[in-house]
């Protein structure tokens, strides 16, 4: 008892090199250190942008492959599944004026424009034949099937649905939603505007039919998409219609619409699986189904950043507290249950049984994005690197051909990727994920250039002042050392921030043109400030140890239990690298762990060292007096991105210590 | 790690003393050592009798109150929450030969049966107006609903459905079971037979509907309890036919009946859930509706019983061994998830989602008594003993008006006993249930009395060669020593045999008219073999130090946990305890924790001591890196079946020890 409660300050002092950024820690501990006083992190004059996908490109070990795999793989994979499952056939067949038999869920449209955006987004980086000739053949369906007045949705028009009726459960305006990112995707990446002029007929078609003007009717997406597609578009097309519509679903939601909508009384309502338990403005927690909850938060951040509405951003800022606080898994995603796809109570975080859907993960990662370029605050670049390099990317295999829906962080053997699911949502979520990964990697602002992503690779960015090249080199994130060379800059003077991760609890060794450097910090970024010249060089060398994780005391599933993390990377052990059943693995406070490359998973850094196996026999009881007898073994963790590649079998992140 | 390594002899000599008698352990050092060479535990020649219940009173501090409540509390209100929801209403109805308007769900009918076989079994114990009065009503109200050739059925009457349509889903045959169940109840507790002869009718007509017999139709209940009922009333009657068809039911499902009715593919039939995918004799393990399989089963061992079909017991021991092994909760109920509230897979028991059905718990002591029964070994009794006074007991608050249908192990504070449900199957089985107690206390045979439940109080019990009159003394289950009295006996030689407890680790004192005595042990039991007078006296000093059981290294959720037991009583620690969260304690192995009467729990030994409460504020974050600071709590342990019955809040059994 006593090694315990002397371990407070221990604890207390750890808690500043928390894994992730927790927000109010890390106030505490960046206003008490040599940060910029900004103990409040308000939010940027202007917002920063996100640098253009279609010019940064990747070299290194981790998503080099995948960003390959997914173009050459995934992306026609995409289509193939379509057509087999007819969800393309839907469209067609809507095209030809047939009617009846739509096939899957109401919403296969939307994974149809989802990888057409992925598609697009493709094309945006560099030409591709068969992708090219996957678009070519699709937009003129879609445009074909749509009808006079701009609506598009193959499920209600095969089948004589009398449109909008259901908003709450019929994924209209969601499929409307992926059709206008799709059509902006390949407008910028190509500058194509067919399947634009689709997506604003649908755009337009809404916007003629919901909002408070003359006409126009209550409704709001019963699935939140459509409120960040029309922001996007907005943007795209300079017409403030669409801004003004998203603005109108994100204020109005809360106000019991799909009670209204599905004659529910009043005593019996609760909206929260659909967020429609509150105005947007009065969430207090992030709740109900995942992907749902974050795609509209996301969408009022857009609506915030064009408005510079600061009261929904609080709200946003508010609910990721939550998230992050009390709600998160270590893997960076989110959703603790399937019975509604997504949040049940605080600090209830399984294991076998964690969700922690794809799709949620990804939206995650939007929500992130957006408050990063609200605010320039590296807490949530650090969980956009976190989720992508643990939940998202675990969401697809290594071949780019098998996929997550749901990632639990512990299985018996039984949990394995498919190659599609009736629900296809997570698929093509992740490809358009992947294909625009570059957006993640660097911001810039008028005279500031933010790295977050630490990939080799080479970036041309836009800053206010001029253009500027960036060449990263290394192995991150299996090795913390990373060289940048300003391979060419017109920008002048300008502030280079080297995101500080919140997993790297040690010094950060700096070095400008081969000389020690200390520069200063502010919001989580080393900053260097100088008039960079084409072959300028900034090393970092980020200190990365193996690291045991602890969940926060209240979490019961992971009380007593360690997860192992290295960089921005989360382990998990998988039976084939143990010699015991990982169900009875635990991992005693003594063992010493060391990161070694792995071939066999295409280079990436595996954890070997000691750990204990419970010894079980038949006669071993199910309770039992005295702690289980336990033989030494060695153990390999292997990140939990990359599960699942290799013989089937059990796996856990968490092991007991005790 | 040496302590943990080393920790392996202690681990397997102290399994001996495992909590519950894991069979393949217990059969290995029973045989090991003073037992009868028993490995293999067969059956014996003829099965035990129960003791009649009627003949059984308690004067004990745990049961003794809850049986007063159970008369003067729970039945009553049964039958006045009845008829608030209209379960009683609906047969009124259809006596009436009124249509429409059935309430509630389909299996309405059978809440009202059993409340009349609990009011029942009442009555036999002893006479009581308010209650006799209940059955005087409604019995004549039963009698005038069913249909001349037998049938009886209020929703399905009301609604004019055709019948025996759906049995998969509308539980008519569970119905039927309940009446019969009741009819049989009141006639062997009052020698009246109105409620028997409906009961025979509407057997009689199943009887004649379903089996293989000429004009028979195949089929099975969709929820099992039919089976049991003809078995009892095959026993009550004499008539054979009965028993042909409860065995009929019992090895025809498997067949894949409901994949027929319900026009389901072969390939997408899983009939797991109703255990209809393997036949009787093949089923590896206990597996979907946990109160299903545990019925279905119970019923088979009744055919195996009244048959002396071996094979059918040897298909219960399997699923049984499963059970005890991998798939029980340390409080001794059954059903990991709510999903099908049952069983999902081994070692899979988890704490806050632990669904452990109060009618589970029921149906898993009726499979217990019966295995018991054909056995006498006390491996069984010892889970009869075990579930009885935590899962099924915590069913139900101490008041007697309010009751759990899910049982966690762990609750955040919401979770809470309510005085009805609309599916209101628990209340009045734990009614029943408390009601006919007395038969787990006792079993007989030609020359044998088991004692299986210490609880002081008295029976009179018949052997072979005479009757006996057995009286019990002490503060049982909180103090170990018991006084059996030897009142009265006319039976000649005889061997008492007093149960072992699986949970009792240490030598047990006994004495015979005061001479301590070392009397053989046989499966199970200490055996004191004499010609007893009236007068002569049995002490017994069962130890009954705290004790922390562990669970099986391959269970997730326990793992590096806690339970506290003492005697056949789990404890768990509710909040109003303290001082801090329950969800950040711990209990670390040096923890020394002493046993004290509380008089504001009716007595009940609560456990006090010393613990460690992590110490949390807004800075400590979701993951971090090092232990929590933890400071020195007091604790108090109650025992888990009386939770939730003082201020609410949240509760736990098990307690991380690192």
């Amino acid at each position: 008892m006593t090694d315990r409660t002397k371990g407070r300050r221990d604890f207390l002092a750890g808690a500043a090199s928390s894994l992730l950024a927790a927000p109010l820690l890390a106030r505490a501990s960046r206003a008490g250190a040599a940060d910029a006083p900004a103990p409040e992190a308000p939010s940027l004059e202007s917002p920063l942008r996100a640098a253009d996908y279609r010019r940064v490109t990747f070299c290194d070990p981790f998503w080099a492959p995948r960003l390959r795999a997914n173009r050459e793989t995934t992306v026609p994979h995409l289509f193939r599944k379509l057509r087999e499952v007819g969800a393309v056939g839907n469209l067609e067949r809507a095209a030809a004026g047939q009617k009846g038999g739509h096939e899957g869920y109401v919403f296969a449209d939307s994974d149809v424009h989802k990888a057409l955006e992925a598609a697009a987004l493709c094309l945006g980086s560099g030409s591709d034949a068969r992708i090219a000739a996957e678009v070519d053949a699709l937009v003129p369906v879609l445009a074909r099937a749509q009808q006079p007045d701009g609506y598009l949705d193959s499920a209600y028009q095969l089948d004589d649905k009398p449109r909008f009726t259901n908003l709450r459960d019929d994924h209209e305006l969601y499929c409307a939603g992926h059709l206008v990112e799709a059509g902006v995707a390949l407008f910028e990446a190509t500058g194509r505007r067919d399947l634009l002029d689709v997506a604003r007929r649908t755009a337009d078609l809404v916007e003629r039919t919901f909002g408070d003007g003359p006409g126009r009717r209550p409704g709001y997406p019963g699935h939140p998409e459509l409120e960040l597609a029309l922001v996007r578009l907005s943007g795209a097309t300079g017409d403030p219609r669409y801004l003004r519509l998203a603005r109108y679903f994100v204020e109005h939601r809360g106000e019991g619409f799909f009670a209204v909508e599905h004659r529910t009384p009043p005593g019996e309502y609760d909206g929260t699986y659909w967020q429609d338990d509150a105005r947007i403005r009065d969430h207090q927690v992030i709740a109900g189904h995942a992907v749902r909850a974050l795609y509209l938060f996301s969408g009022a951040l857009d609506v915030a950043r064009e408005t510079g509405d600061r009261s929904l951003q609080a709200a946003a800022e508010r609910i990721w507290t939550n998230a992050v606080e009390r709600r998160m898994f270590v893997t960076g995603g989110l959703g603790s249950s399937a019975h509604n796809e997504g949040f049940t109570d605080d600090y209830d975080l399984p294991t076998y049984d964690a969700y922690q859907e794809t799709c949620a993960s990804i939206a995650f990662v939007l929500l992130n994005e957006r408050l990063f370029r609200l605010t320039g605050d590296s807490r949530y670049a650090d969980v956009v690197e976190w989720t992508l390099h643990n939940a998202v990317a675990a969401g697809v295999s290594l071949s780019g051909d098998r996929f997550f829906y749901v990632n639990p962080l512990a299985s018996r053997g039984g949990h394995h990727r498919r190659d599609w699911y009736r629900c296809a949502c997570c698929p093509p979520n992740v490809a358009r994920t992947f294909a625009s990964l570059g957006r993640h990697a660097f911001a810039t602002s008028a005279d500031d250039v933010y790295v977050n992503l630490y990939a080799a690779g080479a970036a041309d960015l836009d800053v206010g002042k001029g253009k500027l090249r960036l060449e990263l080199r290394g192995d991150y994130p299996w090795d913390g050392r990373v060289l940048i060379t300003v391979a060419d800059s017109t920008a002048g003077e300008l502030a280079l921030r080297l995101r500080k991760p919140g997993w790297c609890g040690g010094p950060v060794a700096v070095r400008v043109n081969g000389a020690p450097q200390a520069p200063p910090s502010e919001r989580g970024y080393l900053v260097v400030r100088r008039a960079f010249r084409g072959g300028d060089t900034v090393e970092l060398d980020l200190p990365m140890p193996v690291r045991r994780i602890e969940g926060h005391p209240y979490v019961e599933q992971t009380a007593g239990r360690v997860a192992l993390g290295r960089g921005p990377i989360v382990y998990c052990v998988e039976q084939r690298d143990v010699d015991s059943p990982v169900a009875g693995l635990r991992l005693p406070a003594a063992a010493g762990l060391r990161a070694e490359r792995d071939p066999a998973l295409g280079g990436a850094a595996v954890l070997r060292g000691p750990a204990l196996a419970a010894e079980v026999d038949a006669a071993t009881p199910l309770y039992g007096v005295g702690p289980p007898a336990t033989r030494a073994v060695s153990l390999a963790a292997v990140p939990y991105a990359v599960w699942d590649n290799r013989e089937p079998g059990a796996m856990r992140v968490w092991l007991p210590t005790g």
